[in-house]
């Protein structure tokens, strides 16, 4: 269905779903749900993978596990939270306890850097997909999607296109070894929490870049109501060598974050990054307007990202 | 893999995942997991429904929508949790924009009756499931599967084996209509949510029938450390005509709770029903000892009910 997008159908059928709650302070649209408890808010996210659609059938199981964990971990790094709580639900076409042991080790490595419990679970017989439900704690004003302001710069963390340069080469020939950066970059994505807390009352807005830069970009110039007006040379300046610039646009799979923050933050933000031991690159600036331009052409975002239907 | 459960797998591999936290009062093990926060505490939940697996592929969307809350609720419900909010990851094999519509129309009132907001979700390609993460408050005490002491009484709520019953009828021949008792109790299970709350104070543990009663007893009666004698005499007395003894012992997705409570409970357990307007029957008691023994005959646990693996 032409022009039907993932996010079309999400807002359209399944944004308003259940009765309205005033304890909801962020529902379907940013990159983590926000309630009120009694005590402090809480951020929640929730994603599902799926073999053959978000990863190969060849992918190691201990990737799965880290896989399924990590892009749940950086919509929480989006948004400014602190992981503190997992909910796995794994489907699975036949029980390989083998699988199993490498899918968890996978799972609990990337939690335990994060100082995550996984506090329950799921296993059902299926289709190999693995769905991961996180919830953390905002210690403060959380980053949303909707606060980027005409005047900031835009900045990237990591070197975007490796994970799509890595996926090439892991499918590429049998030449592609464990080791090579890239295939690394690939095979075990690194959720930016700390950074995204760190960068909590510099950045107006952050969004984690899944779905490829420009796409994900396009979100948050349209959430924000403003245009993001991107530099090419900037966006080359760090990149790897292996890597296409096609892959720098329009590479799923980073898992960096994409944030804004006014120009008289660059000194912070770059102490952020660095006491966060995380590469950041600023690739342009937000202006009044719309959508996003790439060397003063505007990007047509219908193609510019990786689309499930 | 004989003997090796979907419960053996859970804990060998996959219950002590990610870091310890002392904010964890539940981890895996439960129907729903309890965390402190600053606040009061939460349960969560998760679960996943697959198509072929959980439910037949002639499942109307409205009726899959429904299940994959209910399926959740059950569970929140067993913990006297009180329903808040939920999060949805939906795969489909493809973009079914009246299917979407359909199963979006389920889920939501099931959702409205149990003042839950949906607030947020993925939506992916691939193999039918659904997995629904909730999150519930817990006003007063958890209800949890280890409290059972010897000499409380046994209860289940409503009439066991109905839903077995109903999906036998549903895929029996063409004659079965969707208006049947038994069919509508297969289609659109009902989470016992204000019975669970209303026994608070009253029961000293509880689990939701989903395996089967005879397998969940099992549950009960081992993370009790007691025995659990069932009299059949009182098992059928409130048994429909439509059902089977086959389908009362070991019939799934009933989404019944099971609970146990005092003597001198029975007058407040009987008036809790009733203010829900809750069908309960006593069908047995706890004793020192282990296992679930039903007419003094110990039952065998390995095959008492429906195993994914």
């Amino acid at each position: 269905m032409q022009g039907c997008s993932e996010f079309d159908l999400i807002a359209r059928h399944l944004s308003r779903l259940g009765t309205h709650r005033d304890d909801v302070l962020q529902g379907v649209g940013d990159d983590a749900a926000i309630v009120a408890t009694t005590g402090e808010p809480l951020a929640m996210a929730l994603d599902t993978i799926v073999q053959d659609v978000h990863f190969p059938a060849d992918l190691p199981a201990r990737c799965v596990g880290w896989r399924a964990l990590a892009v749940n971990l950086s919509d929480l790094a989006a948004m400014a939270a602190k992981p503190c709580w997992g909910l796995l639900g794994l489907t699975l076409p036949a029980m390989d306890e083998a699988w199993v042991e490498q899918f968890a080790a996978g799972l609990h490595a990337l939690a335990c850097q994060h100082e995550l419990a996984l506090i329950g679970g799921d296993i059902t017989r299926g289709p190999l997909s693995v769905t991961v439900q996180v919830t953390g704690r905002l210690p403060h004003q959380p980053l949303r999607r909707a606060g980027v302001q005409p005047g900031d710069r835009i900045w990237v963390s990591g070197q975007l296109g490796e994970a799509a340069a890595g996926l090439a080469r892991w499918q590429a020939d049998g030449s592609a070894t464990i080791d090579e950066p890239v295939v690394q970059r690939f095979l075990y994505p690194t959720p930016r929490v700390a950074l995204g807390l760190a960068l909590q009352g510099l950045a107006t807005a952050a969004i984690d870049i899944s779905d490829g830069l420009l796409a994900d970009a396009g979100h948050l110039a349209r959430q924000s109501d403003v245009a993001l007006v991107l530099d090419s040379t900037r966006l080359l300046a760090q990149v790897s060598d292996a890597v296409s610039y096609e892959a720098v646009l329009r590479g799923g799979d980073d898992y960096e974050l994409c944030f804004a923050a006014p120009p008289d933050a660059d000194k912070a933000v770059k102490q952020a990054a660095q006491a966060t031991q995380t590469l950041v690159t600023c690739i342009g600036q937000a202006d009044f307007g719309a959508g996003v331009w790439l060397d003063n052409e505007r990007v047509d975002l219908r193609t510019a990202g990786y689309q499930h239907f």
